[in-house]
């Protein structure tokens, strides 16, 4: 079977997400713009993968609100927009989670403002303090349809 | 040109992470090992994707140590290790980036405890407080490489 599912038609916001960053070259795409990388060769030096691939994510990345193309057509410059720079948060969660498992040491660290503070880990948070994931419950948001509610509703398999 | 870059091999955490959970199928799995499916059957009837995608994800899941294959052979468990369930916050951030810029509101919300406390979205944080991202700034950590270090030491590109 090779028919694609599309993950932007799943009632989730997660499978929406991946739907157009889901694959390591957008994310590692992503790395490098929020480093400062703009131009098609600069990601291609940094990267090293083919020209095709990073043609492709990159135009999916525009189509997808997340890199702004501006400049000159045969000479882009491609920035992150606001919506792009809100997946911050999850690209250093993912890294993160690099640095505690499978690296000896964080290779770059990430530090904040002048007097260069540690990042934190990132962790889940309510109001009230941080959540340990065994807390957490999943209900049917206002956004949900009729299968999610289903799902929802039968609680976790056993 | 086909040829293809080893994320794992890259000095990056991140590259690390994607090198195992970068692509949508991988986290759509986690997503729902978290929502407690466990069997071959359950993933594949939740997610519709071919068995043979869905086998070679849940083997690279096992042979990453993000979930443990249990139970009779013809008829295994998937549960998440420790080290799986620490992804948590990554999958979290990539949702919550969803409902906010992708999804008419929650589709499933995340509801911590039984007093059902809403989460609020993953942020990063030092020991003193919330960091807005333009404030990071990355530095070459213990584990950097020499090529690391070049690139960073040369600033931010213009």
């Amino acid at each position: 079977m090779t028919s694609k599912v599309d993950l932007a038609t799943f009632n989730c916001s997660l499978a929406r997400t991946l739907g157009i960053v889901g694959d390591d070259w957008s994310l590692m795409i992503l790395r490098d713009a929020f480093l400062g990388l703009t131009r098609f060769g600069e990601f291609q030096q940094s990267l090293g993968i083919a020209k095709n691939i990073l043609a492709d994510r990159l135009e999916r990345l525009v189509r997808g609100g997340i890199l702004l193309r501006e400049g000159r057509e045969a000479r882009p410059v491609y920035r992150l927009t606001e919506r792009g720079r809100d997946l911050l948060p999850a690209l250093v969660a993912l890294m993160q989670w690099g640095d505690r498992w499978l690296s000896n040491g964080a290779p770059p660290m990430l530090l904040s403002g002048p007097d260069g503070q540690a990042l934190l880990p990132v962790a889940l948070r309510t109001r009230t303090g941080t959540v340990s994931p065994d807390r957490l419950d999943i209900r049917a948001g206002p956004g949900a349809d009729e299968r999610t509610r289903r799902f929802l509703d039968r609680g976790p398999a056993g």
